[in-house]
């Protein structure tokens, strides 16, 4: 079946080229104490997460609990869920599936970690814990190295929680444009996370997780040796946020295959919106089904059509475009399907297991 | 069950006000000419259609073949796609869903008519048509008034197909902030309308049904008495775009509960970002349980977070926040269900049949 024959929108990947992103990420951390544990919240396939683990990565990363559920009933066995979970019923399903893998969670609240250590007991298993430090991002996180010890030792005494460590995630650092600037300021982060580990010492608390990092600052993060796992996800896809940076190891892999509906003059019409294409991010970049960019003076992403206004490209109604989303993450979540192709030709569709799953 | 014990993130309506604004809109159009034809875009929910036709749809309005094929295989009778479909193997399919109810779809290119009519008579179908007007949306449509009465007498000779009139969708002006703006807007675009069906009347083309209009112009052109069919969708359930209009007879009715899973000083982090809320237009309103409107210095929504800096009010770890989105469709389209509340409690679970139908 070639590409062009599927019905549009549809969500498709460079099999070639995502095979080489992967290949390049692990070639990047090859001889670094750096381990990839790759976030699930941007393929959200569970088929990828078994190929990534494959490949060396020492477990996944996911951003909420039904992600974490998706990866553990598809048999991937090491999980860390990036982020709290404070509900008092996730809290428990949480316990019952630290049960079913090595489970790790985020925490940044004493009673919360209580109620994780009880939920844990009354489950009879153990929860693994990084206790999150706010490094500039303005999120999640203790930000004061002090109340971050004291943290850290209350995990460390609660019964069936073991402290594994420290999550430390600079997603603002991701995208700045200028590798000086990422790299200032992955460098600055690492100073004030040395001398919070000096601190955890000073107190006999020990660390033996320091995780985050994205796509971004990977070769940053690998270079200089102090994070012990990177989170990145979307250096499998890439997006035009990404592309935009320019001095990554990886290329575009994921698409939104789209079919031209209306022409009237400059103005073309596809039949593909904001309920297939994230638009968080960056502007979309269209290509031909040559992988040449089109032109385009200006766009707008409406529901479900773009709108390209582009008087040096000839398109015709029926032609497809392929559409670089601005945002690979939230591009994904709105659909089931991915389709895989290689020379123009469909050779796999995979489930996105996760789509939604963001309870 | 209460609604705080939902999981979240949860899409939420309550059905009090979502009943009320069904009525609101029948009650507006009553003893009017103008029919509801309600857009299944907004909801995406075959129980919904199915109430508002019990209430006096004359048919649905949909965007894609899939949502079509949704509504159909709900048993809904009637059915318009107000856009092109160009697809071969989507026309193929359209000739077919023509046999199981009375379907429409929008045309603005003669090879295209042709295509359809084709299909219609190998499936032994009719397909009814509205030829699209382009009335300063700068989207599909024929613009030119003598191209347009080409058209509309070129489907009117095809066979298996029946000109019907004009899909003419101002969807620029629904989001007008004055009331006197689009008001103006649509006495212009009347005008236009006017003079087109004035040259198809001289040409002996005549129009049966003149199809558009928004929840933003409902009441504008309910009193112009032009339209024969109005499109709305949002008057469901409003979001924040329309709330900040002001004046409609509508109320906000969809909410997405979430829950607050980190709090550190005037920051308060909840547990949904843009993988459960659409941000393809204004900001979303934060409310308490309650009902009260959460004040925020300012805000940021992440993929699975939404930040608020909000200094006046005291948010605890585990409170639940109700948050008015941006935009309605684009919300509704990232979930699987959509739960209806009445006095706090859970009272019914409606499939979003059509989540994801883009195609």
């Amino acid at each position: 079946m070639k590409l062009e024959q599927l019905q549009t929108p549809a969500l498709v990947a460079d099999r070639a080229i995502l095979n080489a992103n992967m290949r390049a990420m692990m070639a990047m951390l090859e001889g670094k104490t750096l381990r990839l544990r790759p976030h699930y919240k941007s393929n959200k396939c569970a088929a990828i997460a078994h190929k990534q683990m494959e490949l060396g990565a020492v477990g996944i990363t996911c951003a909420k609990l039904e992600e974490a559920e998706d990866l553990i009933d598809a048999g991937v066995t090491d999980v860390l869920i990036a982020n709290q979970v404070v509900d008092p019923l996730k809290i428990r399903r949480l316990a019952e599936l630290a049960g079913m893998c090595r489970l790790t969670v985020c925490v940044d609240d004493g009673e919360n970690a209580e109620a994780l250590s009880k939920a844990a007991c009354e489950a009879g298993t153990t929860i693994h814990v990084l206790v999150e430090f706010e490094i500039g991002m303005e999120r999640c996180g203790v930000a004061d190295p002090d109340l971050y010890v004291a943290l850290a030792r209350k995990v460390s005494t609660l019964q069936n929680l073991v402290y594994d460590g420290i999550q430390a995630y600079a997603g603002h650092v991701s995208h700045m444009a200028s590798d000086e600037e990422r790299r200032s300021y992955t460098d600055e982060n690492a100073a004030r996370l040395r001398s919070l580990i000096e601190l955890l010492k000073h107190n006999g608390i020990e660390v033996h997780t320091l995780s985050g990092g994205s796509t971004g600052t990977s070769r940053i993060k690998a270079e200089q040796g102090l994070y012990t796992e990177l989170q990145a996800g979307s250096y499998l896809f890439m997006d035009s946020t990404y592309r935009a940076l320019g001095n990554l190891p990886f290329r575009n892999s994921l698409f939104l295959l789209t079919t031209v509906v209306s022409k009237r003059g400059a103005l073309t019409i596809l039949d593909a919106g904001v309920k297939s294409l994230g638009v968080d991010q960056n502007e979309p970049i269209f290509l031909t089904m040559d992988g040449e960019e089109i032109k385009v003076d200006h766009m707008a992403v409406n529901e479900e059509h773009c709108k390209l206004f582009s008087p040096d490209h000839d398109l015709s109604l029926g032609d497809h475009v392929l559409i670089v989303p601005g945002h690979c993450c939230s591009t994904v979540n709105l659909h089931d399907r991915l389709y895989l192709f290689e020379n123009g030709e469909v050779v796999d569709r995979l489930a996105i297991t996760a789509r939604g799953k963001s309870r």
